[in-house]
């Protein structure tokens, strides 16, 4: 069974370049040009996943997947937090009401 | 530090759900909506991870990208597929490119 | 030929709603909730639009990609601007390029 | 007042470049890559759209929701289908319902 520390592998590289000059990576590029150019990564990557999942491409969609929550990553860190935060976020639904928190996150605070 | 099983017990909470009854959950009547619930599910909280960027609130990023996690999570496992195959795709990356994938993705398949 | 004042009676209706109290229409509850679920809604038409293009269904198609027109005048609307302002946009790209105006906009702006 | 003819000229040119070679315009080039491309772009020009109305950026909303909606006709066109759909689409719906139409089709039909 694969390790999830690949995530967290990965998040630290995200770190590593983030604070590299924006031309030695894609990465470092886009961390450079900002929450805009970073965020329409994460639109365009969900729509492609949309995309894989109408066409029933099981391998398509397991890739364009991966590349929404990469991008997602990258948002996190630009922002401070990573995929630790949303490991805890997820415990502390399981902790609420196991996976169906929308319903209890509404009844707590009013959020739709 | 969390440990990222978490996201493993989410999915086979989610596989569970998947078998239920519709009535039974929130996650039992989104798959028993089918692909294209689902679907519009992943936009929404993509665009909601990109409203709460705009907004800088860090609380509110956590939560949306962890709903688009959850909703994607979702999307896999309605196709058969879980967060073990991102996994997979994620070390592929890393053995292959660092997290640079999609540059040499580019010169191997010819895909964008 | 249908005529295309159709959309202005449509943002002249809107202007109406926004006046309106919250719970008299759809549409008056939708300007009281606010940019968020204005945008949510954007998002989410645009991802139903591209689901009807991927069933390759024309009829979908076409009230989809209605729903997502009607919910960026309201967007519009919500911001003091309308269905004119984009046809005056619209206008002074046809002075400029054509319709090839992303290219001729990158070159002035440098816009991507 | 502009005329939304303008509209309908674009819609013309759009066919005009659909019959084109790929290599001669941005337009040409986007109805040969398919509707995938396609699809992509309108995701990426409804994200924009988003931020711009988060940034409260009036002039880059209108520039926004301009590019969704030529994106969207170019998605129209691609499929055979235009402009003109989306008014007789409008219309029928004026006639039902005025500008409430989701209510009165879910009525109709049930869909959400």
């Amino acid at each position: 069974m694969i390790d999830l520390e690949i995530l967290r592998r990965v998040q630290a590289t995200l770190e590593e370049r983030r604070k590299a000059a924006p031309g030695t990576s894609y990465v470092a590029s886009l961390y450079a040009k900002g929450t805009d150019s970073i965020c329409k990564k994460v639109a365009e990557e969900a729509a492609e996943a949309i995309m894989a999942a109408k066409d029933g491409d099981r391998l398509h969609l397991v890739r364009e997947v991966t590349d929404l929550w990469f991008h997602s990553m990258i948002l996190l860190s630009h922002f401070g937090v990573s995929v630790d935060d949303v490991a805890c976020e997820l415990r502390r639904r399981e902790g609420i009401s196991g996976i169906d928190e929308k319903k209890s996150r509404t009844q707590e605070h009013g959020h739709e």
